[in-house]
């Protein structure tokens, strides 16, 4: 099992009217919390994206329990649940002091840059040893 | 059926380095089509809130199928579900030319300014006749 | 004198904890005021990218008189300054029934793909007569 | 002199075609700038907020030299130049390896909640000894 936790602090241009973080930005972390997975097994996507090799969101899942607010401590758990031969499903769990406020799923596919799929990269497949 | 069909042209500052529209943007849209389907039944939700009536996201689900690119001449198609006694369910469609390339979900909860559960207003269940 | 006016309603999104539109968000106004300058004049910023030619912004400066609010009907008013060899300089008034809400001007150069300055290019420096 | 730097990576979603920050993000890490620089004085805007003490950007400048791209290391030093009885001057530098990005400078005003103009309050006038 590969998880990685990234903290956040909302930013005061994330929060709505309402006083608290805006739905729309929760998917902005869950892609940050992604690039740090992904760093910690070794691999960065801005070299994958140098290579040529996209990962392309094609369905997002998010549901709302409770609110975040400006400027609160947050952590961000981020899941690789599966890695298929052209797709990966990650899990999100956005917590404050251990509550559970926003949870999600997300599936990547990969691309070529012009917009044709491929099989992921073995280096997704594969974590090296040692490299978390 | 309550549909209502907005027109879009994403921003430059929507796109992002793979030179499409970015995943996390398509959610906004959905909450203008909300915004512009309640002012087509009469509804202005600027005012719900000044009555200290909020809409809260509880549920978010997207599928992406083709990309959205910058300047392009996009039609969001919002539609009301359906509205229980405390929640609200919209679908949406975004095409281009015809084209599905977006499709959502949102389940909307009616709370009050302090964030406590309240019965959807009478005035979303019943949108006055010819208003739209 | 070329001057382009569009509408503008502020997004949910758009607006904070303040209730009012982020600071933040006029400059991507602009942004959309001079596409569409562009586009009045007979120029699509994306004709101009796809020749790789490349209008960066070097210089932004706004001054914040009164708050917009969300879903109001906002008026924006986009200017072309000054169209030098290397530089063009717009300004932007942003009104709510005739009143002044902000003003910003800035300053774009001209650059190749690999961010080395060019020539602005002898389409942006006259306007095709009858193009508006 | 009050001195704050705080590290940022930029994210994919904060990247535009041209493959660099879009130009509206900057303002945006300048105000986590200035409350993180709050913070280490001892106060909390989140706080201020709380007691009905509003900070609202009147003036905003930047300027552009280079870009930044996405998941790169920078820095951002944020300078509180100046504190007057009704307006608060910052000043910032983004930096990567030592190399100054982008420059920019703010002016604030002192607001209550209603929008009317206060008096900045002594807390921000005399940082606490030992505070930072």
């Amino acid at each position: 099992m590969t998880v990685n936790i990234i903290r956040i602090r909302p930013r005061y241009s994330e929060c709505d009217p309402m006083g608290v973080v805006h739905h729309t930005v929760y998917p902005i972390w869950f892609e940050m919390g992604r690039t740090e997975l992904l760093r910690m097994t070794g691999v960065s996507y801005r070299e994958l994206e140098e290579q040529d090799i996209l990962l392309a969101v094609v369905r997002l899942d998010v549901r709302y329990r409770s609110p975040a607010r400006y400027d609160e401590e947050l952590e961000l758990e981020t899941e690789l649940k599966s890695v298929g031969r052209v797709k990966v499903v990650h899990e999100y769990r956005l917590k404050r002091d251990g509550d559970l406020l926003v949870t999600g799923t997300t599936t990547l596919a990969c691309l070529n840059r012009d917009g044709t799929p491929r099989l992921i990269p073995e280096l997704m497949l594969a974590p090296q040893p040692g490299s978390d």
